[in-house]
């Protein structure tokens, strides 16, 4: 991963050191549920770095063994304690789900932040009207607060479906080289993983299925889609000639080298490219489950990459958003001089509504409204041809004709969100 | 969809007759819901054709007005009850929610149906010995019922991934152009929906949030992925040379123009490759999430396609691999042939193992059996072997070298399955 | 491929009818080669119907020898003669490749037609100055002629790789079961290729290369891409609050079930969501590449769908693309008043230039002008500015700031590309 | 990028250290092309580091101004005359394109390494008999020599996508905020760009267009997916029971820290795994064509990482496919063994021939070579079978069960490859 997006937290869970650590946890595990106590500890204690491991790599061709091989250079006596009745596989996927689990406790911290900010600006604009809008062009009023509200119920499935992978994750394999315990059982899996805070598979092969590391892959690229989401609405709200909601804008930072006018919503735009890249990850990793037997080790290669972008990609997103939620400029001026600039058009369904109410049909009242409204029509005319058109009193078509009567539910909306 | 993979039961869900068919019967929910029930009867009772309403929508470009319009034409004075404060997805979007919603019903039943019969399967062949392959190599023996039990396991999950699903997309919005209920209430939404077998969602804009869609494709192409991951054993392992395992041929099946004599795993393969596309989708459905501001409808188009075409595909991946599953050919004489000409060296692992239970060093006990193993040696050379270098008696040897102690914990396994 | 997308060109030429006509034309052109003109000419005359190739088929699960059944059965006595030698796929395959060339003949012409169209905007807007927008905030002017003038260079680079593709393409192969001309001969496999216009590929397996549909699959979605890419623009330009040009608009068209005033640029989203289903063929074609051996049939099945989709959705994005651009329209006085809301801003790169050029450092020039302009400030007030700064004359800071000066190289640009 | 499969040649030049080196050329160029010589040359001598560049880059969140920053600091009063008229894309750009430019360089020696190593393999193999195989199943024979043959024409079909690619990216852009060449003009642009090697664009807006960007990673994804076909060739051939094919195996390496006696195909399965890497990237590269307006900053994030990752692990996969082809080993043995164990079924598509030639009907000759080969049957039955069935003389039989018959064309392969 490139540093540039590769926070601290991310950095130290998939650093190969760390993905030693885990190997040495779980070779430590196996050795505290044979009751070997201390060699477990010893085991421990023994510096395993990237440096030699790779080292020895070299001449072997297997990073297990070279890892193993450090071990035994440093524990006298009792290498062929370690790691018996293991196969490779045993170590490195457990350790992976380990790296994942720990990934998981940082993105959720980060994305319940997310939600909880979301959640103040969702009551904080909550009754600030703007022009709602589809297909880019202006349609009924809705609040910033519900159009918040929306991005707050996509983040809340989002960290559903991130617990539910948290807890289908929390599995490991201790079970040999073609998973038929031919050298350990069952039970001794049950306790060592127990040790490491997982539960054995029922079944695997030499490998933990890779539909499971599909899901994982799958959970981030949603939490950065959904991040997307709300990025490109803000990208969208921000640009000249709308300009309602931007994103923070530091003194002393520099939009453009050529045009010091410029605020550009960088941020944004950076959250949309990097979840593109997350979501073809997804179709990576499910390229990965169909191996061939009891395993081959092609998802090996691109999982290496893939597992550690994803992760801290998404956790970058999610550090972004944050941010950009956190000190985004609403343009209250803006959003009321946009409103104004629609005049009445806004009112249109109000009106097509009135017309159906008094009994005109469909494809007469469409044709109608979309006649009068079609040229940006004052509040009078529209008065005044509903009189002469169908006999409609002012006063009922003042009623619809204004942003209350079409925001009148929105609190039951925030009610069923329980705000 | 191309006919050939498109199942009567698919092609029924999602036939253009059957999708205005929905929406009939939600705008008859409405009416119903605001007391109409015989307008709503005489509603279900007009016939809409695809081909009429592609008829008027080349006027106004508008399929969903081209449908009321025809309503309207049918039901004399009450037109302007019809869809009285909805938008077009309200409808819409329920309309697919609903057709979704019975693609899982029948997906359930199939992937519910393979697995019965893998559970069959692995009853009849838990303790037929063959040889466990990593890498495409010999590794250690395992059983046809365990390798079939992994596949088990992985139908399980994906039918888990479903229903999980199958309960998240049980959702409808009739809730305005925008979301904002301006021409209807929530209470009339619940209601609505209830006669529709749905819930409301909490919040949504004009469209319901498409992760909720890009949910629906992952499950298809999880299930598809799973069935190539059987499909891929299969064609592994019905490869001449190995031919343990191959797909029913029915007697008047040919398999190549040219050469009469080829049995083909020609489903299988299929199954391969309809699973990259259903795959592929994903991806689609993911890039669909972000939309403009309440909604642009970008993602129309390309859903009219890849929600039939996920269903329709997933659905016949799944008929075919019951096909498979259920006419598969064991070729015990092969599976035996194989094991044999793998002679000794499938013992490997134990060997290795008895070593370090002697107390040897990793580095020497590997080097030992590598070298021992390498050259196909006889069971007495090991034996002799592991006399002279380590003193093991050779009881202890023979011990390890037969394909009951490998496979001693098999029933362990079978036994978490609940089998 | 669902009917809403699939005009009739591309009907004609993906109807199981034309793919069976193909394999006549090839079985012919093999006759003819062996000099069986006549028999030639019988076979050509043999109706074969997809409902009487299916009908077989279930009986022999392959299509192929459905199809030769149907010609023995029509033609007497001579059934022994077609065929010979070949394998299936020699006829599928190079049949494809038959369809595929028609497709791109078709493709080529529609967007030929878009960039005649963009070539007639470019030069009817050469000098219609408007915003220039990076990042969505205002930039320099361009003239709505360059904007228009990328996308035809876009275009041209798109009908580059397909003419390159179509070259690429025109190869088929007449060599039996694994590609070894074990009962037909390379020059036979000539003759018969160039009765079809058609080279033949130096070697081949059982199948066509799939690299070569790859390319076909690539140059189909780097022209939806860029038609998305102009779609994008219209969509963007389109938007209330900028409204500066927008795609046509039917008298009779209908934007909204529920807002009668919508005028909604959907065939421009239609384009973005068929796009993205176009590229998400190209990974599918990609993983086909590599089949097992001398061939497996993997591929065949997602083919069957994606080579249809491709072309007929790249097709009809074209059409759509070419409505769009010979309707759409350009709102000069929103252009106008956008130009003029913008006041001076957009001249912040000029005067940055002019304080650089008279000397001032980098960071202390930048640090003015952000300064400067950050406010929206008037003519005068930046002439003063700079006059009592850097002691500019009013006359030179007046230079930099109108249009034409940064617009002055425009006709230079038109040049290059030869209007 | 990981370390694992990052390759010297490829650090070198996705270095962000070569990346500020590649701007300071451009700076320079731009210098030179304006008669400021010296000046180029003192900044071509101010090191700019990474650390100092993020350092700055911290305060103004702007990349390229941090560079400009730290050359001002060290280049007394001539820093306006840097960068004066360009943007930050201008200077980004056009050194991504060096980047690119470099890497082609070197994956065109590689790619071309590869080719030469494939032709000698095709040259000494070219009559070795071998199985072909098409859905795993024994078909016709080929040689091994014929069927790298194969790889070595998609080897050079990517060279071709490689080297038109290559003349298709050496563009840059030297031509203001917009691509209007407000304050640079065209000429100055050609001028500089020549000394850099590249051509201007005829037009581009801030950025250069993305198209160029995604012909760079399909071209690195089809050399990445052309690997993996020959990866999976010989995984399959190198599978227990088939064993004709293996990679190189060193004596110090190991294949399976639980059984030691594994000889596993890693590096071909290695491969294969990072080849469905770099395909995706390929979709990722699309999604960034249809930036907003003059541009947006979205493609940035990710391409920072998915053109380094193409670049090096395309690399790193030519240098892994060199190695292994360069070391393969030949199991004569086994080939023999297995066409052995074959008997004369592999000939049944001579037989069905020999029936047709006499004038036997397709579905008769087809029904009764079906029939005889079903059951693996001996030479003399079948010449006994054909002589009472047919009345084919034992002499005539005999000619067509035999290798060379199958082969006899080989030749006029290899003189169409030019061997």
């Amino acid at each position: 991963m490139i540093d540039r997006y590769y926070l601290e937290e991310m950095k130290k869970i998939w650093s190969e050191d760390n993905y030693y650590l885990k190997w040495k946890e779980i070779e430590a595990a196996v050795l505290k549920a044979r009751g070997k106590k201390k060699l477990a500890e010893k085991l421990m204690s023994v510096p395993v770095t990237q440096e030699e491991v790779r080292e020895k790599e070299k001449v072997s061709g297997h990073e297990l063994n070279a890892f193993l091989e450090i071990l035994e250079e440093n524990i006298d006596g009792c290498a062929g304690e370690i790691h018996k009745g293991l196969t490779s596989s045993d170590v490195m996927d457990t350790a992976r789900i380990l790296q994942m689990k720990e990934t998981v406790h940082i993105i959720e911290k980060a994305l319940k932040r997310v939600i909880s900010i979301l959640e103040e600006r969702v009551i904080q604009y909550r009754d600030l009207v703007m022009c709602g809008r589809t297909h880019g062009q202006f349609a009924e009023p809705v609040t910033l607060g519900l159009k918040l509200a929306r991005f707050l119920e996509t983040g809340k499935r989002s960290l559903g479906r991130l617990k539910r992978m948290k807890k289908s994750i929390l599995v490991g394999q201790i079970n040999g080289a073609v998973g038929t315990y031919s050298l350990v059982s069952p039970e001794e899996e049950e306790a060592i993983l127990k040790n490491l805070g997982l539960k054995p598979l029922a079944i695997s092969s030499q490998v933990i299925p890779r539909d499971i590391f599909a899901d994982y892959l799958y959970a981030m690229a949603l939490i950065s889609s959904f991040s997307e989401e709300v990025a490109v609405e803000i990208r969208l709200l921000a640009q000249d000639g709308i300009k309602e909601v931007t994103e923070p804008f530091s003194k002393r930072q520099k939009g453009s080298s050529a045009m010091p006018h410029k605020k550009n919503p960088v941020i944004c735009e950076r959250i949309c490219g990097l979840s593109r890249l997350v979501r073809s990850h997804v179709n990576v990793g499910m390229s990965n489950i169909a191996l061939w037997n009891e395993r081959d080790i092609s998802h090996s290669s691109n999982e290496r990459i893939i597992l550690e972008e994803a992760s801290s990609l998404t956790y970058y997103i999610l550090k972004k958003l944050e941010f950009v939620l956190d000190g985004m400029n609403v343009h209250k001026k803006n959003i009321n001089n946009n409103l104004r600039a629609l005049g009445v058009t806004i009112f249109s369904s109000g009106i097509l509504k009135l017309l159906l109410d008094k009994g005109m049909g469909r494809e007469q009242a469409y044709a109608i409204t979309k006649k009068l409204f079609i040229d940006l029509p004052s509040k009078s005319r529209v008065k005044k041809a509903l009189k002469s058109i169908a006999g409609i009193p002012a006063g009922e078509v003042e009623k619809v004709m204004n942003f209350d009567y079409y925001l009148r539910n929105r609190n039951k909306i925030f009610k069923r969100l329980g705000l």
